[in-house]
């Protein structure tokens, strides 16, 4: 996940991006879930069985009473459309702000199974300055124990990159 | 692709909708872009060939004058963030507003190739009522003639459904 680079401009002296800041966000994070995605497809087992590999964005419709999670781009099968702030891997992450490295989803009290195939998991948060939890990278393994520390230290770099390199609404 | 179903509400009472219209779309062309793609690899050759699947929107941030596509939720390998409308095969079809069926992209005048994989080529448009082309399908495949009548077919209803059941910016 080395060779991230985000080339759409920010606009930052074009005011409408205050409008519409989303659209550098999606499309920065197509591309790093597709970078993500065949980045663990290149490595060493288990890093290859990774079987998801994308992002969850806070849902900004949601209240702050009751913040939800909702699909953002990614690879893999089809997954959860949203996710309350608290639920699942994802909601735990995005709650606490904190990366949860599950090396067996099954237990795992809450797991959301999107894909029944997925063993282990990985959701580090995106931090933005001032601005909490914008999002969270999700990362699924076909096999157990499919993530260490190594796979915790980058993804985290990632999340650091992606919250400075994308305008988050 | 007949299974499509897109379950995040639409907020349609919730005037916040019309800040952020975007989150519903997001959402909706990443299970999208999921679908088809498995589609694709679920069907006998040359369809299961499908190398890159997804979407490209109208970037609001572009003057009218000189319109751009911006890279959005897909499957496959790290793509162009942005294509001028009028720019090889997807900005054909968001210029013209027509679906562009290239058999050879070999042979098509100023084709982009963002994986140098991509033999053929089908774009779709999909158009908004009274907003015109808000956003492309692209789907691309590793051999020649890796689509026909049938995938337009069944593409430009799958455009359809997705021109009314996204709120577009």
């Amino acid at each position: 996940v080395l060779f991230l680079s985000f080339s759409y401009p920010r606009h930052s002296q074009n005011e409408s991006v205050v409008t519409n800041p989303l659209f550098s966000q999606v499309c920065n994070l197509a591309n790093a879930a597709s970078l993500l995605w065949h980045a663990y497809k290149s490595l060493p087992s288990p890093s290859n069985q990774v079987n998801w590999a994308g992002f969850y964005t806070r849902d900004p419709l949601s209240p702050p009473s009751a913040p939800q999670l909702i699909l953002g781009p990614f690879q893999g099968k089809v997954a959860c459309q949203t996710i309350a702030f608290g639920r699942g891997v994802c909601g735990t992450a995005a709650a606490a702000g904190a990366t949860q490295l599950v090396r067996d989803v099954a237990r795992f009290p809450g797991h959301i199974a999107c894909d029944a195939a997925s063993r282990s998991e990985i959701v580090v948060p995106i931090v933005a300055a001032g601005r909490g939890v914008v999002a969270i990278i999700d990362v699924d393994c076909a096999v157990e124990d499919g993530f260490d520390e190594v796979d915790r230290e980058w993804l985290e770099r990632l999340a650091k990159l992606l919250a400075e390199a994308c305008d988050w609404p």
